[in-house]
Order: structure tokens, then C-alpha cells, then sequence
């Protein structure tokens, strides 16, 4: 244990989850044996902290157990128990890091994010609750809405005096948000406008919190003014405020909720359905910062391109996406924390010389299933520090952002989250798988961790759509995402753009120069050589790319139906480029934390850890590497054999790198690391020997 | 919807799991649009049934949607739902298929084995806790217990009169069954025998019905009676018939259970502790089929090696393999036809020239989510038709099988169940996935299956000791693994016995002739072609294990500390041996499925499953191929191609193939398939266009 973490107040007996009846017989108190480890570990911690160290302290330290996620709660029990976490939380300082301080709030968006993540170490229905009311409901508000209305709602709204939820998602739309069906028709009448659901297909799904605390929804709608001749004109998609129950919890007159249920996790969350039959708001509903309808229905807009608008009304998911990646990273986090400290102290076969039984992770395999996911694990907590980093300059001087940076910081912000939910939900699994029969108890966090996670693939954007918007963005065609080009003119548009967009943005860099000039033998190129590594992730990254493009371009003068078919056929393909360039992306922000890195012992176990990375991509794509001539057979036999002997390694030092993680010691406090099955820690203590 | 079921009773409304106050829009009463289809899907049906049709279609008709995994319960509601089902099928006839005549059965393992896996479409609950029943608590007294013995217990546990369990596991023991440390010793005094805890990690764990249900339980033990000298003997691990509950449910003295409380999934099975302090069972709970003490305490057995012995007794533990992967493959079928009729009628962004919604299955990346895994899904299920006529056969003809064909059956059954249970865990994942937000609500049942099938890749024997165990049963070792060669024999051993087995195995049978003489075009050789897939297959499972066993020369002479560090480093090349050897018979079965089928139209189809099934493997393991210059870069690239088209095609085709699954129409009566985000009826009859 770091010394961050030793100052906690120790778990209390109570707080133990062990079923009643069931002896314990020790507990691995933890903390590695040897003071250098406690050191490394503490070195280790300062880089995967990052600049808002002292945020994650101070959250840290005001961590305690019950707010773990509960166990053997009812769903409505589960809903009580998270509300009351949120109720805590809005009187703890941190809700209001998230807003401006000209509506009542601390600007450090950096903070509140650091903060929000940290949740995923402990109970991810409260974070995805704190998310949808101050992340979402709030963020929209805040984003979307002038100053009045900023003033009547925000200090209510971080305070938790009024709930809210984020109606976006439709039955019938998922993906497709610019095409949902809700309606806000403007009442010449009364000034105000009219929400409804037309079909069954527009009513509002899997919206966080309207199935039973939110009392106003933020309704995404197709706003709709009469035109001159008094046909409907339809401006596109704005956000309005709409009161849905009364002080009582009742539906409002033309409101309709409904309850989910039971999800696959999440169970403290309460997710639901709204429909409007034809409900009646004030003109002031309308969050109208980027286009406002005056008394007389006429709509006007800073921002002439409906899809130009809708893209920076979408701002809002921005914050949401870099949080929900960096929520499940903590929870992957966490789970290999516990795997790998089960995996130290849990013994199966004897050795035939010693007779003694063998610790899992000194078996190969065992090896193999843990130490690839912590290297990536490092890798995306360090990539996801990058993102906030961005996001933060972003929101405190968005003049030092272009179109182009801030393209890219979206584009990024997409594609992490879809890199790093999915790692978490493939980590978490293969956590348990590894922990056996314990890793299936509820008791030991793990099947949870895994139910919580599952929906982050899916909301905030579906992994396979935002990769495909990476991938976009990429090929040039991301302006015509959210422009008024058809598919056509996106092809067209791609072709110009593309070539050596990669190229030129990754070589401009000092680090890549630093990089490159550091490789000493191009001849006999080593895989472990970081100037190669890169040359060898931006090289794939560019060859998919360019004959992506390429494909595309066969859809060059053709009708809508078959350049959808030319686009449709490469889907695969366009996938591949947006994943390597993540892949690329993630690399080079592992390298840039490396070289800020100023103890020597750290950056001997990052640089490890970061070959393990490259090692894990050459591996898994080798194929490609070999298909298209990058490397030869020997040397992806050698990259298989460099991996194994890493993982072998860095597996020797496993306890300190998952204490680097500085995830509270009460999280670890479950049956499966102190009962019988398991090692004393005087054992323990001793850790995995014959390592190399 | 095949002809078979047809005859089903219609889903009445109240079985409906749709949220109250949530309107129902329409139902996919789904059945492909044109007979044609319909008569494919029941020829198709024909294989998977297999031999076991019968009985297939028996159950078939017995499922009604109160078999269904309830939604809602508490734990101890479904606890006392999952009893009521048991009592239900004791009286169905289907339990006493599985005991011998002569013990009041009806001696049909294989309908038993095929009943038992249909409920894999249901409730993974009802499954686990009837094969604790009667597959292992009622196979280990038919299986070790003498006339008596069998004929005092099993009516009563036939007709559930008598609840049991399998106290096999123990917190420090999961896999290492061999070393468990529960003892029971042979009490001179009263000619019984002590059973004991003599250790924290000693306690049995994780154990089904343990909980709350069992009254007796079915206990391994190490057997201990005292020599000459009155000193201890231990003649290894036996099993004995303990109770340990009275008729109230009370533990008896000396028994401790307790409860695990809530699990990742099975919420329905009472897994439970047991301690047993001296606890004194008369001489007969002794299940002395294989090895006795008399009552002077001399112990004698038919089998003199304790490994021989040990190994003969853990044969009760074949059936629940075999078990395990049938559920569990009938789960991922379930999720595979939710997943592919959702993605026929949930439509996602409009098509540039209709304007109309594109449905899900027609983006090549779902295609290449759902398409591979219906081919595979078929393989698997053909492949435990397979290995459930094995045991047939074995339960039926003993005397048809020497050494060799029994370890080779019981081989396959562990590396299918290793197989099988880590593909339906990854489908079932993907296809909630592919379902997006509607995925993660229970009541589309897709979060259910997935956190119910998660542990079968630890329960019956973990998926890489399964695995393992496969390897070395190819590399002559695995009459190591029982014996009492010591790690350093087994390497010797091993190097003595490799070398063609492969080969002389797999190019003795006529089907190998055949496939290999119609390879037509030897130079220029097809991947579509079945015999070059099986040259293909067979050449890197031979190459595979050579060369696993040539690295495990090194460990010859060596002491065990070394002979240990030669077996692990080689581990991870030891499981790609074992399951290139499970691809390749797996894609065996697929292959005489294909050569016993009759009708042209359903042979056209099952060989492009087989095609996209081989296709599916060599894409994903391209980069050993292009290593070992087994194929080309021109060939690996031209195997993405045709997997992509492949796809595509099957896409077409798609609900066929999932109607011959031959899943009750109810199963599929959910509100994703039935409410407003997808087309009504009408439009989904019309299928997906625009595919090849």
C-alpha cells in the first residue's frame, strides 16, 4: 500500500461482507513486503494520478466502505440506497466542480471528472446517476441554456434539490439521434411550444433516473416553427426543459413514465420510458443558446448548417463519453487488482520439488491473462488523463482550439471510450474467469463489476458507431457527419483529405522526433525499441487509412444506393483503421507519461509496461503485420516470445503495480482474499517466487 | 417456425414479460416469409437433432413459458421456483432415463443428456440444479454405490423424494481433485468411518443444493484406515453418502453449512458451504464400487494404482461435462436467434436512396458480430450430438471401448465443454451487445444468459485444466495425469508416444479418404474445398504438438523444479495444441454431419456454414498459418474476403438458420422483438434485401 493510501481510516469489522456463519481465518492486509516496492509503487502512482493529483486524493481519502456497491438490496432498495450516495455526494464539493463559476459552480472540469472516475472503483450505479444528473442533465443546462435560465435551474440542480434526466435515446433511435422523432412544435398561440411522441417508435428508452426520481427531462426534439405559408419548417434537433412529475413523484398531465426494470446492472439506477401527448412548456423551455424562436415563431440561429448546429449542440456527450471510459477503467482497474492479488495468495497443484502448492500467477497462462490487460490498463488510464487534460484546456480557453483540434479532441474522446469500455468489459470477465469458483460470488465484487459495466459498450454512443466516427474523422469525412453532404459528397470530400494526414500530424511532433532519432540500428529494428514501435503503429495506422480511402473511392460518381454499398462492404475495413489509430493514439500519450516520468525505477517499469502494450498489439494483429510485409515471420515469433517472457516479468512485480493503482484497501476486503482457500499473508508476504 | 413447432401452444398474453403500463405494438409471430424457407429450416433441423430426435421433440413439446428464467424474484423466491420445476420434471419421465434399468431407470443417456441440454433455452437454473440431482448426486451412487446401496437411495432420488449434493470442491481445492484434504477415517471401533474438516481451506465450496436443499450429501474424501503399525493410511480419494440435514432442514451434529449468498448468475441454485466435525457415518455410506474396507479396516480394490482408481471414480464427472457444454451451447443459440431476429427488424440510420431505416444485419459488422458465430454454433452442436453418442455408446457397450477409445472420449468431452462453455459465453455477450440498450434489459433475457453460463467455465473442471488435460492426452501424457508418474516420467514418457498419433488417427478413417481424394487441384488449393480444410487443420495440430513435445524434451533428466519450469514456460503452446486438436474434431463432426444429411438444399447450406466455420478459424489464428508458411499472404488475405462474403450470404439466410435451432416460439415473445423500436410484422416477413 502507498503512503497515499496508509492514512485511510481502516475498514471497520462491520463493513465486512463475509457471509453470517462463515469463519474467517486471516486476511492479507496487504502492502508489498519490501519498503522499494511501497516506493516504486508511490512513483508509479504520481505518473497514473497525473495533474489532478490532489483531486484524486482528496476523493480518495473521503472514500469509505459503505460506499461499495451493496449486496442482496431489491432493485427499489438499491434505487433508495444510491439516491441517498447522491445526496452525499451533492454535499461534498465535487458536483459543483463541473460548472462554471458564473453559475454557482468551480470550473474544474478536470476535477470533476477525476472524481466522477473514481466512483468506478467503488459503485458504478452511482456514478452513472452523478453522471445523468450533473454530467448530463446539468451539463445540458449549462451548455445549452442563457443565463437566466442557467440561474433559475443550476443551483438546484448541483445541490440535488431538483432531479433531472437527459432524454435523448428513442425506442426506435439509438445511433441515428439527428433522425428522432420527438416533436417541439412552436404555439403561435401561447408562444410556447408542444412536446409530443407521435409514434411508438419515439418514445423516449433507457432514459437514467425517468422511472422515478428525474421531475424535468432535458427532451431532445425535432424543433418545428410554422413557415410563411404556415407549413411546418423543421429546424432540427434543440433541447427543451420539460417538467414530467410533480412534488409528489406524479406523472404530469400528458406525461406517460414507465419502468425498465431489471437491467443486466445498474440495478441501483432507474431507468425508463416518457412519452408527451401533446405537453404544453413556456417559451422559456427552449435551451436556446444555439438557435431561439422569437414571440412570433420566427427561428434564428448563430449557426447557419443544421448539422453544423446539432454537432456543437452534441458538446454536451462530449463530457459524458471521456467519463464513462474513465469510470470503467477504474472498475477494470479494480478487477485486476483483486485478480492479481487472489492470483498471489490462491495455490493450485503441488510443486514436485517443493511439495508446497503454486501460486496461480506463477503458471504461464495465468500469466498471460493478467499482465498484457495491467500493461493495458496503465495505457488507458494514461490516455484517459490525456483526453480530461484536453477536454479541461478545452473548456477553460476554448480559443486555443480550431476545428481541427477540437475535431480531434472529439474524435478521441469517442474512441477512447469505445477502446477502453470495451477493454474493461473483456478485463472484468477475464478477471473473474481467473479468480474460479470465488470470482462467480457476489461477495467478491467481481460479478457486479462485470453486470455494472456491460451497458457502457452500449450507451453514450455504441462502441461500433464511435469508432466508425474515429475512422470517419480520419478519412476526412467527419465534417460531413454532422454537414449537409450526402454520402456521395463524403467520398468525395474523403479523397482529398486523406494521404498523409497521419503522417503529418504524428511527425510533427517532438516526442516522435526524439523517438526516431532514437533508434540506433534501423537495420536490425527491435521491437522493443520505442522510435520502432511507433514507426510500426503509425505505419499500420497510415496503410489502413490510405486503402480504405482508396476503396472508397469506388464509390466516386455512383448513386446513394451504391455508394452505400461500397461504404458498407469496407465497414470492417474502416473499423481496423479507427482501432489502429487509437491504438497509436493511446501509444503515444504512454510515451509522452514515460518521458515526464522523473524517477528512474518508475520508468524502468513503465517502459515495460509499455512494451508489454506494443508486444500485446503485435501479437493480436500479427496476421496484418505479416500480410502486408511490416514484419517478418521471425520477428512476430519473437515479439510472441518477448511478450510471454514480459508478462513472466512483470508478473514478479504484479502486487506493486496494481497497488500503484491506490484503490482503498476496504475494496479488498473480501472473503475470497481472507478465507481459508486462500494464503495466510505471512505467506503471502513472500509473493510469487522462481520469476525470472 | 419449422413444422415441429407449429403444434406448440401460442404464448397466452399474461406470459408476456412486458413492463405494466407499456404498450405492446405488434408481435413478430416471425416464421420465414416463403415455404421454401420453412422446409429448409426443418431439414436443417433434421441434423441438429440428431439421433436423438425424439426425445428432442418430446421436450420440445413439454417447454411451456413458465420453464422460462422468472424475472423479479428475490433470491429465495427463485431458490423455491427453481424446487417447484424439479419436482415438475421428476414427474415427467426424463430423470429416470439417465439410471440403469435394474435401478428403476430407463437407461437413455443420451435422452437424458439431450433433455437436460434443452433446458438451456429456458432457465440455466433448473438445468445446473437437475444435474447436481441427478446427474451427480444420483450418478455417483449409480456410478460407486454397490446393489444396495443403489437400490436403498435411487428411487428416492429419482423421484426427488431425496435431495442431494456433490461435496467434491473445497475452498483450497478447485481443480487439484487429487489432493483434496476432507478426510475419512475408518473407525475400529464401530466399523463406520469419521468424516472430517481438518483445515479452514478443507471446507467444501461452491457446492449446488448445499444451501438449503441437500439432506445428504455425496462426499469425496481422502480414505484413511490404519496399517499394521495402527499408523495412518491414505488410499486416496474416495466418496461416501453423508447426511447432512434432518427432514426440517437443520444440520445435523457435527455438519456446519452455509450459504453463498448471492452469485453472478444461477440465482435459482443454493450453492452452499459444508464443515463436517467428526462427523460418524456407518460402514455402508461408503460408495465401495471400486475400493473397500472390510470390517477389520483392510482395504481392497480391484484397481491396484490409486491414480487408476481415482480416475475410474471421476468417470461420474464425464456426464456433467457433456452436460455443461450442451446447456450451454443451447444458450448461445437462444441469444443468437434473439440477436439475429432483432437485428432483421430493429432498423439504424436511413439508406441514402429509399430514406427507409437500413436493418441491423445489413452492415457487414454485424454480419461479421452474428454470421461466424451461427456457423460455429452449428459446429458445437453437432460436435455434442457427437460426443453424446460416445457416451451412449460407452453406457450402453462398455465392452466397445478399450483404454485408448475411453481416454479419447473422455478427452473430448473435457475439450468440448472447455470449448463450448467459453463460446457461449463470448456469444451470449455479443449478441446483448448486438442488441444494444434493449440487449441490457432482463426481460429480453440476454443478461440472464450471460450471467448464468459465465461460471460454466469454472464449474465441472476449469476451461484451461480441461484444455490442458487435452493436450496431454495428445501428447501420451495423460496416462500420466492419474498414474503415479511423476512429472519427470511424463516427459519421458511423452517423448516416447507423440509423433504421428495425430495422423495415424485422423488418415485412418474412410472420411479422411474420401475428403483428401477430392481434392482436385492440388497446386492451386481452395480453402473452400472440405479436404484441404482438413489437411489444413490436421497439419497444425500435428505440427502443433510436435513441436510442444520437442520443447518438453528439455525437461528429460532434469529434476522437478526443472521439469516444472519446461511445462510452464511451454503452457500457452500446450492450450493452442489442445485446441487445434478440439477445432479439428470438432470440425470433423461438422464434416460426417454434412456426409449423413439427405436433402440438397440443406447440404448447400450446412457446407457454407462448415466453409465460413474453417473460414472463421483460419482468420482468426492467420498469423500462426502465415508463421509457419502454411498459407500465403495471398491465401490468408483471400480467407477475409471469402469470410466477409461468406457472411454476407448466411446474412441472407439468416432467420432460416436460426429457426432450425428449433427454440420454442415463446421463448422469443419479448418486448425488443414485439414494441415500437422495431418494424411491425408485415415489414420484418419481408426480411433483409440488398444481400448477395
Amino acid at each position: 500500500m502507498t503512503s497515499e493510501t496508509e492514512s485511510q481510516t481502516p475498514p471497520t469489522p462491520d463493513s465486512s461482507p463475509g457471509v453470517t456463519g462463515r469463519p474467517v481465518f486471516g486476511r492479507v492486509t496487504g502492502g508489498p513486503a519490501r519498503p522499494e516496492d511501497a516506493a516504486l509503487a508511490a512513483e508509479l502512482q504520481k505518473t497514473l494520478d497525473g495533474r489532478w493529483a490532489r483531486a484524486r486524493q482528496t476523493t480518495r481519502e473521503a472514500m469509505t466502505p459503505d460506499m461499495l456497491s451493496p449486496l442482496g438490496l431489491t432493485m427499489e432498495e438499491h434505487r433508495a440506497h444510491v439516491l441517498t450516495q447522491l445526496g452525499l455526494l451533492a454535499t461534498s464539493g465535487i458536483p459543483e466542480l463541473g460548472f462554471r463559476e458564473e453559475d454557482g459552480g468551480a470550473g474544474d472540469a478536470g476535477g470533476v471528472l477525476t472524481a466522477f472516475e473514481m466512483l468506478g472503483h467503488l459503485d458504478l450505479s452511482v456514478m452513472v446517476k452523478a453522471g445523468v444528473q450533473w454530467g448530463l442533465f446539468g451539463g445540458a443546462i449549462s451548455n445549452l441554456g442563457d443565463a437566466e435560465t442557467r440561474a433559475r435551474y443550476l443551483p438546484d440542480v448541483i445541490s440535488l434539490d431538483l432531479l433531472g434526466c437527459f432524454a435523448m435515446t428513442e425506442l426506435g433511435q439509438g445511433s441515428d439521434v439527428q433522425n428522432l422523432e420527438t416533436t417541439a412544435t412552436f404555439d403561435r398561440e401561447t408562444g410556447g411550444f408542444v412536446i409530443d411522441t407521435p409514434t411508438p417508435s419515439a418514445e423516449k428508452a433507457y432514459i437514467g433516473s425517468a422511472a422515478r426520481d428525474a421531475r424535468v427531462a432535458a427532451v431532445f426534439a425535432q424543433l418545428i416553427t410554422p413557415d410563411e405559408a404556415g407549413e411546418p419548417d423543421n429546424h432540427g434537433v434543440h433541447c427543451l426543459l420539460v417538467p414530467i412529475r410533480d412534488e409528489a413523484g406524479n406523472d404530469l398531465p400528458g406525461v406517460t413514465t414507465s419502468d425498465h426494470g431489471l437491467k443486466g446492472g445498474l440495478l441501483g439506477v432507474d431507468n425508463g420510458l416518457i412519452r408527451f401527448d401533446h405537453v404544453r412548456v413556456p417559451h422559456e423551455a427552449l435551451l436556446n443558446r444555439f438557435g431561439d424562436v422569437d414571440s412570433d415563431g420566427l427561428y434564428s440561429s448563430s449557426i447557419e448548417s443544421d448539422g453544423a448546429r446539432f454537432f456543437t449542440m452534441l458538446g454536451t456527450l462530449i463530457r459524458g463519453r471521456v467519463s464513462v471510459g474513465a469510470a470503467s477503467g477504474a472498475a477494470a482497474r479494480t478487477a485486476l487488482a483483486l485478480a492479481v492479488r487472489y492470483s498471489l495468495v490462491r495455490r493450485q497443484f503441488d510443486h514436485p520439488e517443493t511439495g508446497k502448492g503454486i501460486p496461480l500467477l506463477e503458471y504461464r497462462e495465468h500469466q498471460r491473462r493478467l499482465m498484457p490487460r495491467v500493461a493495458r490498463s496503465y495505457a488507458y488510464a494514461l490516455a484517459q488523463n490525456a483526453i480530461i487534460e484536453e477536454l479541461d484546456e478545452f473548456e477553460t480557453h476554448p480559443e486555443n482550439f480550431d476545428v481541427r483540434r477540437r475535431r480531434e479532441m472529439e474524435s478521441h474522446a469517442a474512441g477512447i471510450k469505445a477502446a477502453v469500455t470495451g477493454f474493461a468489459n473483456d478485463t472484468i470477465s477475464e478477471a473473474r474467469l481467473a479468480c474460479g469458483g470465488a470470482g462467480y460470488m457476489a461477495e467478491n465484487r467481481l460479478t457486479t463489476m462485470r453486470a455494472d459495466t456491460d451497458v457502457f459498450s452500449t450507451f453514450e454512443g455504441d462502441n461500433v458507431v464511435l469508432m466508425q466516427l474515429v475512422a470517419k474523422e480520419l478519412i476526412g469525412a467527419y465534417a460531413a457527419e454532422f454537414g449537409n453532404m450526402d454520402q456521395r459528397e463524403t467520398v468525395a470530400f474523403a479523397l482529398s483529405t486523406v494521404a498523409d494526414v497521419v503522417q503529418e500530424k504524428v511527425r510533427a511532433s517532438t516526442l516522435w522526433q526524439k523517438l526516431v532519432d532514437s533508434v540506433t540500428d534501423r537495420e536490425n529494428t527491435d521491437l522493443l525499441d520505442r522510435g520502432n514501435q511507433l514507426e510500426l503503429l503509425v505505419d499500420r495506422e497510415e496503410h489502413l487509412v490510405e486503402t480504405v480511402a482508396r476503396r472508397l473511392r469506388k464509390a466516386e460518381g455512383e448513386d446513394g444506393a451504391a455508394a452505400f454499398q461500397v461504404f458498407n462492404s469496407a465497414q470492417d475495413h474502416v473499423l481496423r483503421a479507427g482501432r489502429a489509430h487509437m491504438d497509436r493514439w493511446v501509444f503515444e500519450q504512454f510515451a509522452h507519461a514515460i518521458e515526464a516520468c522523473e524517477d528512474p525505477a518508475a520508468v524502468e517499469v513503465l517502459d515495460m509496461l509499455c512494451d508489454l502494450f506494443v508486444l500485446d498489439i503485435v501479437d493480436g494483429d500479427k496476421g496484418w503485420f505479416l500480410e502486408h510485409n511490416r514484419l517478418t515471420t521471425e520477428r512476430t515469433k519473437a515479439a510472441t516470445v518477448a511478450l510471454n517472457r514480459l508478462s513472466t516479468k512483470l508478473a514478479g512485480r504484479a502486487r506493486t503495480l496494481v497497488d500503484a493503482f491506490a484503490i482503498p484497501e476496504f475494496v479488498f476486503d473480501v472473503p475470497m482474499l481472507t478465507d481459508g482457500g486462500v494464503d495466510a499473508p505471512s505467506e503471502a508476504a513472500q509473493g510469487v517466487g522462481g520469476l525470472e
